[in-house]
């Protein structure tokens, strides 16, 4: 494999080639665009390590037999405001993108509806499905569990998953909308494998070492190594709170038993949990209210006075939709880490390169 | 006034004081029964920052006309699985409870409900609402939104409110729920002045300056610096996600339209907005099993080994608990601080002060 490069192409071009692979691997044509979508939106965003990056890892599963490409997740239970969906082990985009359309739909019949999903896979980026539902007026939270790899305070070891929370509020019809994704950790798993490639020491509130104590040495990262939760109890019990949601509530596998998509024997299930609201605006508040509501508290942050060397306070999500807007313009420049395993995709699964 | 000294008495003692008070201040046995119970709750919790001790300065607002002790809060718009309440401007403490009883009866038909609140008042322990569905078997979530006292990343000075998020998950009919109620900001402001009356430096991570840089400075705090927000972009991005829905979507007031209960025109009401969420468990999965898998992770926690020093991992709100249940057991000692205002209290309406 020749070594790669960074790579600048537009968006179209990007998902083509992730429906083409899905394809290639088996998918049908709206099971593998529902990924594409994802996985381009993510990276459109700037959010490479959630991206089409993963494809390539998510399909090694698949030809091991440990996720499908066949099933078709459906509503296993549900009430008026809430469902269980069964994902039957297909990719975590898709389960993942059937409940949050589920819970859209019963949300715009009793207000605000949840919707849970178990037998489901790893998801990429929690913010893709809040963005779902603020796409539709809506406002939208979306959370899944994980294998532990955070510690709680006082923990010799990892306790919780890094447990995604994220959220999205629509802010009118041209604008785009608030959008937070974030770890329950202090940095994402994929911040202190970047410091340690590059041969950068790390800070000593991102990690703890085996004997549960603060380390700045990455290569213990994650064999050796927990991450911190976010603001100590802080974000540990905002884990936990996921764990409820996604996990308990839900039927899924729950902390040690869910498998790591990355880790464990691809011939097995992940069993994964998540776990989707979303708030029908409309049906609360009239339209023109609820924007200048919003747009209120919007240009007052907009407005707000900023430190030396500061421009203007943003707004969760703000820096991904300029992204965005730039790459729409420009072509997204994917860079050499995502080319690298974009390129061993079409190598191991036949298909043009991305760059061609 | 001679100097107040702490004192341990019966929990009904504290809950008759605080009941006796509100009557003699006007209100009728059901809103002073409601408001003892929160402000006893919270007190035997060992949160005292969030209990009695507010009962003096709500008064002071009472008497000067800016909160009603007798207006009832309704419900002023709904739909099957949400309904708006107009707080009428009563007391948060009794706004937030007819919120969440509404959310714990809605969701009791439709699985889950989410409740607002407009034109109500601050409501002390986020956590006691949460609590009143846990306590029913249901996972009960709470949140509030507050005039600005806290920074975003690069802000001059404070930007949201430090909006508290709590939630709440029953464990089984034996055990205590477990609970977690956190401010978005680092510390809470209490803490701040805590420290600043022990004559105390604080860390550079919980306040910034006018300069809006960290400082050590306790004394600027709050007319001359903002609090951290927790884990910087996190934390603010949590807390405007609670001005979404507590504040957007309920039509409270917003941001620096609200007032501040403690320094602003006690004539005037203050315009907090809040909000509920309830999930109904047992409309989703069988007790047994419910049970089953919580208690799973509880147990699990329990288990997971510590660093040195430390006997076990805590749940979120196990430590209160742990207060309340020696409360029960042997009395609450109150602090002098908190008996302070008592003493004050029962001076300034009359009738017995509580530790007689």
């Amino acid at each position: 494999m020749s070594e790669s490069k960074s790579v600048t192409l537009p968006l179209e071009q990007l998902h083509a080639f992730c429906q083409a692979a899905m394809e290639r691997a088996g998918a049908d044509n709206e099971y593998a665009r529902t990924v594409a979508d994802a996985l381009t939106m993510t990276d459109s965003w700037g959010t490479f390590t959630h991206g089409s990056k993963l494809l390539f890892d998510y399909l090694r599963r698949v030809k091991a037999g440990g996720m499908s490409l066949t099933n078709k997740p459906f509503v296993s239970r549900s009430g008026p405001a809430w469902a269980m969906v069964d994902g039957q082990n297909v990719m975590g985009q898709v389960a993942a993108t059937f409940a949050m359309r589920t819970a859209i739909e019963l949300a715009r019949t009793t207000g605000v509806a949840y919707v849970g999903v178990h037998n489901t896979n790893h998801f990429g980026a929690a913010g893709y499905y809040s963005w779902l539902a603020a796409e539709q007026g809506l406002i939208g939270m979306s959370m899944a569990n994980d294998i532990p790899s955070v510690a709680a305070p006082g923990s010799l070891r990892a306790v919780t998953g890094s447990n995604p929370l994220s959220y999205s509020i629509p802010t009118g019809p041209n604008s785009d909308p608030i959008l937070l994704d974030m770890a329950t950790s202090t940095v994402a798993g994929g911040k202190v494998y970047a410091a340690h490639q590059r041969g950068e020491p790390i800070p000593t509130t991102w990690i703890n070492g085996l004997d549960g104590l603060p380390t700045t040495d990455g290569s213990l990262y994650p064999l050796k190594a927990a991450l911190q939760p976010m603001s100590g109890a802080k974000g540990y019990g905002i884990s936990l709170m996921i764990e409820g949601l996604a996990g308990v509530l839900t039927g899924a596998a729950l902390t040690w038993q869910v498998g790591s998509w990355m880790f464990d024997d691809p011939t097995q299930p992940t069993r994964h949990g998540a776990a989707f609201l979303a708030f029908d605006v409309q049906a609360m508040m009239a339209p023109e209210e609820y924007e200048r509501r919003i747009r209120h508290v919007v240009d007052e942050i907009h407005a707000a006075p900023t430190i030396a060397g500061v421009d203007h306070i943003m707004l969760p999500g703000e820096r991904e939709w300029k992204h965005r807007h730039n790459a729409l313009a420009n072509g997204l420049t994917l860079p050499a880490d995502v080319v690298a395993k974009l390129d061993r995709l079409a190598d191991e699964w036949g298909g043009e390169r991305v760059e061609k």
